[in-house]
């Protein structure tokens, strides 16, 4: 057996997941519970009709992948060749990995707290992997200073992700550019890889940067999952340098062959209704306000929720030391779902992540019943 | 950047694919020219409508591996927890050599001709890989006592296909029966992962033995792709003990997180109508009858066609020194697109690859002008 298989644990959150029952309020989700548009997956159905469901070329349909890069924007990444269509942003993540680094020599970054599949992945890869901890003093606010000091000499690439899970922070540019300026005279490049999963979700004035737009060696992964409630369509993509991809895709296409005929079709659809994208972000914004009127409401302190769908919520000092037995015994005595810190490293100690896309009634009774837990 | 993709050598395949022009008789493809049934993807349609596209588990819904374990029906291996839904067969091989395989101690055994996938595969994971030759004099029949007599101190797996992409020969059950018996007395398990992907394309009578049903240490991949004209939907299955099918589960949600949820409902529609897994093996009986007749009529030496949709031809002694050559000849003057045996392994030269999915004027056409070629 592959000895780095035994090394990675199982997921905390389906452990708290196990121990869910009928009628308990969840606030653990990882993915959206509004529905779904139909018309693009009418409009794909048609063309099963007429084509049946031949395999798309590796990377993607041609017309899809250029219909990303024209989304994206991303100066000189703009054609098709900067994009392989991917098993949604997951397996993106994994081919950035997979292709630019050399488990032999090069030394990944993972900025904690952080979503769990970095540090597993680059475990499976066998690939060395550090981890620098956001400061929860100041609400996990990313920070490029704290990132070039971790800079070792064989660092090949940093992983980010903004807006952020669990945190729900997001990058300000001018952190994006401190952290490209910094990297910009290392001798050899550094790859930011940033996980933009949830980059049509956002809180404040305009679209959050990327570091795509600041830094020649820069990776993104993406995907429709969360943007258009999509999570089960397994469609993303990876968009970088024509090379990396060129590469990117010999792994996908061993890996995979490529996605899902149907689903490529039905993202296409998406893509000639760009406005589609956003269709979703009035909702959380009005469902946001009211999660941070109950957390007011309440006393209950917690990160900035500037994107995605968690917030980050501390724990009050009688339940710090240990995340994982306050999560349980939120769920096991007030019936409520979360996912402890500790789940996303070291750094989330402390604190429990809530997902909000739950029903109002459904968030305002947690909420409630998270207070009545802190307030004991 | 990763020093083991460097060495994986662009397909041949997609070489000869690239001169192609408009009017070529298509003779080069891996995937079946018949329209699917819609009916599934109306049922799964419905799904969508009702309960939006949710993730399904990591292994894919609960009810489709029931369904797909109890379809198979192999010994042991009956119950869901035995089967990974992956994307593709594809996957399928990329989960069991991730996952029984160290790619420190452990070796690999590939039968050629073969699938070149499975020799990348193993370079992508940096496994150690030795290809075994079955004998061009009795069309590449296979026999167990050449993978016996090949097997080192530290093979760990060995890669069978059958029906076989691209001699079209299917492992007796004498020959399987041999090889499990040849492996029992081994200090140390050694896996036989078998490539099913043709499982329903046979036309002897009866079903081809599977190695799951002599051998203790059987993974099988398969897919819907072949046998109901699916390539784009993306659904395989990896299928195995559940211990095994558990850790590669792991490496599945960390690469992929799961399967398309519409493909798996639209699977499961599949599962639920048995029959129509064999709906496509008339259509294919008849135009193997069209392929046999037109061989003989014009004196073409190839492989005994078992199963799959492929032809193995024997060049002629004039040609068979260079099959690229060859397929690059017959592309370029008589517009017929094969696949040269080279393309499938050392043991591959001499020969050529014919896909016959085409319609029955092309089939006949794309001989004629073979023959033509063969004979001038």
């Amino acid at each position: 057996m592959n000895p780095l298989l035994a090394d990675i644990a199982p997921s905390l959150i389906r452990a708290i997941n196990a121990r869910k029952r009928p009628g308990d309020v969840d606030l653990g989700l990882g993915e959206p519970t509004l529905r779904p548009d139909v018309a693009p997956f009418e409009a794909a159905m048609e063309i099963v009709r007429g084509e049946g469901l031949p395999y798309t070329p590796n990377a993607g349909l041609a017309e899809l992948r250029e219909a990303i890069a024209r989304y994206c924007a991303f100066p000189g990444l703009g054609a098709a060749a900067s994009v392989c269509v991917t098993i949604g942003s997951e397996e993106a993540l994994y081919l950035a990995l997979k292709t630019v680094i050399d488990p032999a020599r090069d030394e990944v970054l993972v900025i904690e707290p952080c979503y769990l599949a970095y540090p597993k992945l680059c475990a499976l890869e066998g690939i060395r992997h550090r981890a620098v901890a956001f400061d929860p003093a100041d609400g996990f606010r990313p920070r490029a200073g704290l990132v070039l000091d971790a800079l070792g000499p064989h660092t090949r690439m940093i992983i980010i992700n903004t807006p952020c899970n669990p945190t729900g922070r997001v990058w300000p540019r001018a952190e994006l550019q401190a952290l490209a300026d910094g990297l910009a005279g290392r001798p050899e490049p550094v790859y930011v890889l940033s996980d933009e999963v949830y980059r049509e979700l956002y809180y404040g004035e305009g679209r959050p940067a990327s570091v795509a737009e600041l830094h020649p060696h820069a990776l993104i992964a993406g995907s429709l999952s969360k943007s258009n409630a999509l999570t089960g369509l397994r469609l993303g993509w990876l968009i970088g340098d024509a090379k990396v991809i060129g590469e990117a895709t010999k792994v996908h296409q061993l890996v995979n062959t490529a996605a899902s005929t149907l689903s490529n079709h039905v993202a296409l659809e998406i893509f000639r209704r760009p406005e589609s994208m956003a269709a979703h972000r009035p909702l959380y914004r009005r469902q946001r306000a009211l999660l941070l009127e109950l957390l007011a409401r309440h006393g209950i302190e917690h990160a900035p929720v500037e994107g995605a769908f968690y917030c980050f919520v501390r724990l009050p000092p009688t339940l710090a030391a240990d995340s994982l037995a306050a999560a349980e015994r939120l769920l096991d005595e007030h019936r409520v779902v979360t996912v402890p810190g500790i789940a996303f490293g070291g750094a989330g100690e402390g604190w429990l992540r809530l997902s909000w896309v739950a029903s109002p009634d459904a968030l305002t009774a947690g909420i409630e019943r998270i207070a009545d837990f802190f307030n004991r």
